[in-house]
């Protein structure tokens, strides 16, 4: 089986980018689309971003048989819930969340009659809304799929079919084991991020004029995620609260590790430290998730698109 | 005046970049070179980072009216002291370093019969050695020197010039503030850098591969700075030890407020903190200090040099 209407609820960054990406490497599927806020319905009526924008989410899902819940993690139940009535009883129902745990559950409470497989593709920019998608963004980018534990094997196979047709590489775990692994791939730099960026507009011996001008020095590359929505983001943290806190207490404790060997001047353990995360940036690079150019390939190097 | 003959001692990024740079924008200046390493000298002179590059230290400081030290903040004192001699007495003596206190008090106790007016580009990528340099590295970059209070104004304006003619906006300001700016701009931006990799490689519930196949999530922004020369930033750690524990513990105090916020449940204090955070990236990228496509404009994004 594959899917023949493809309904995204949600169209930011990622709705916005499955509509292009679905019309540009599914030809013959049917998209359709809602959005909550009428200016991002009109913007992405405008960029095409799916074949019809509806009025309302109850016309967007008539005749689906995928239905993609593409709103911040806190907002899945409030958006499904209207829809139980309305969306086919035979149409799977999926998301894009960072958080699978609580969002299968959101999910499964708001359409109980319904099969729900969340997802999870691991690809972004830091912007968001209509204007932000675009057909690519999937491509070579991993999509973490946590099926429950009984499930409809054939449209679980046809959704994998689905974000692998849109150029994602696409691997099965557990909602639980996804929310671990996030937490640290994804969560976690993100608070610290958002955190330290926080830290370098408050001081009051260093001026923000002085924090954006010597910002080449490090600081601005933590401004790009810290960049990211803000409603997304709290959403995350609050519905992946147990595996982020796991996870920021370890980094505390490698922190003060490293706060010591600054104070007691132990050389050694930095040098040590220091060393051996190379390694994981060539991996990355290998695997083919980051750029290989220095300094991302920044346009700012050799006359690019960068701000000279 | 203008120089005329730069020495630079130590050729990895920055020492080859000024070398390149100066051959670009100054082609009637003379530069020699030198490094410790037989290897990086073998590699400096194919590339042709300098003119000559030599095979002693004293040798590539004769007749030079510019010597500039580009060794790890921790060698600047040990490369300096036995070129007392062979400095001609008239040369201005600068560097690089990122951290301006400590590196001026060892420069000035090596070579006590010299004038001493360090400086710093805040310019770089993560990589280093002999084929890391290019002699765009400074353009539109800014260049904080650090002179002290009595000092010869003719040579300090020289030196301005200089490093503008590369391509670098100046800034002056004494070493005490520069070492307060850094430590939040770079030095504490590369200490939670090298935290978190080094966090993520540890744990025994999250393979390794895991970490390296989802760091797109936004772990993989943070591997760029710590590939970084571990020599060179246990130096700076070391060489500001203060300021970087100052704004380590103003980082960590943000940080238990976001921890309590997430376990408490705090959605307003969480989402009140994500939302000013971009407007500075807003200012960075207006300032021609970021690249201001999404995600620095990764290649991987548009069948660019990405790990496609």
């Amino acid at each position: 089986m594959s899917f023949e209407r493809v309904a995204i609820i949600g169209l930011g960054l990622q709705g916005g980018s499955i509509g292009l990406a679905v019309q540009e490497f599914l030809p013959g599927v049917v998209t359709t689309g809602y959005d909550i806020s009428p200016e991002y319905r009109a913007r992405a009526a405008e960029r095409g971003l799916v074949h019809t924008v509806c009025d309302t989410a109850v016309e967007a899902v008539q005749g689906a048989d995928l239905v993609i819940f593409c709103v911040p993690p806190g907002a899945m139940g409030e958006a499904a819930a209207p829809l139980r009535e309305a969306i086919p009883a035979h149409a799977l129902v999926s998301d894009v969340g960072s958080s699978k745990q609580a969002i299968a559950k959101a999910l499964g409470e708001a359409l109980p009659d319904h099969l729900v497989i969340p997802a999870h593709p691991v690809a972004g920019t830091e912007n968001s809304g209509p204007d932000a998608g675009f057909a690519h963004l999937f491509r070579n980018r991993w999509c973490i799929v946590t099926p429950p534990e009984q499930t409809d094997l054939l449209k679980l196979s046809a959704l994998v079919e689905f974000w692998e047709t849109l150029g994602a590489n696409v691997e099965i775990m557990s909602a639980q084991h996804h929310d671990l692994v996030l937490a640290v791939t994804s969560h976690l730099p993100h608070l610290i991020a958002y955190t330290i960026v926080g830290t370098a507009s408050d001081l009051e011996d260093v001026t923000q004029s002085e924090v954006i001008k010597y910002s080449a020095g490090g600081f601005r590359d933590f401004t790009r995620i810290a960049a990211s929505d803000p409603t997304m983001w709290r959403d995350v943290f609050l519905s992946n609260k147990d595996a982020v806190l796991t996870m920021l207490q370890r980094f505390t404790e490698d922190l003060t590790a490293l706060q010591r060997a600054i104070r007691v001047g132990d050389g050694d353990m930095l040098f040590d430290h220091f060393a051996r995360t190379r390694a994981i940036r060539r991996s990355i690079i290998e695997e083919g998730q980051d750029d290989s150019r220095p300094d991302f390939g920044r346009g700012d190097h050799d006359g690019g698109a960068g701000g000279d």
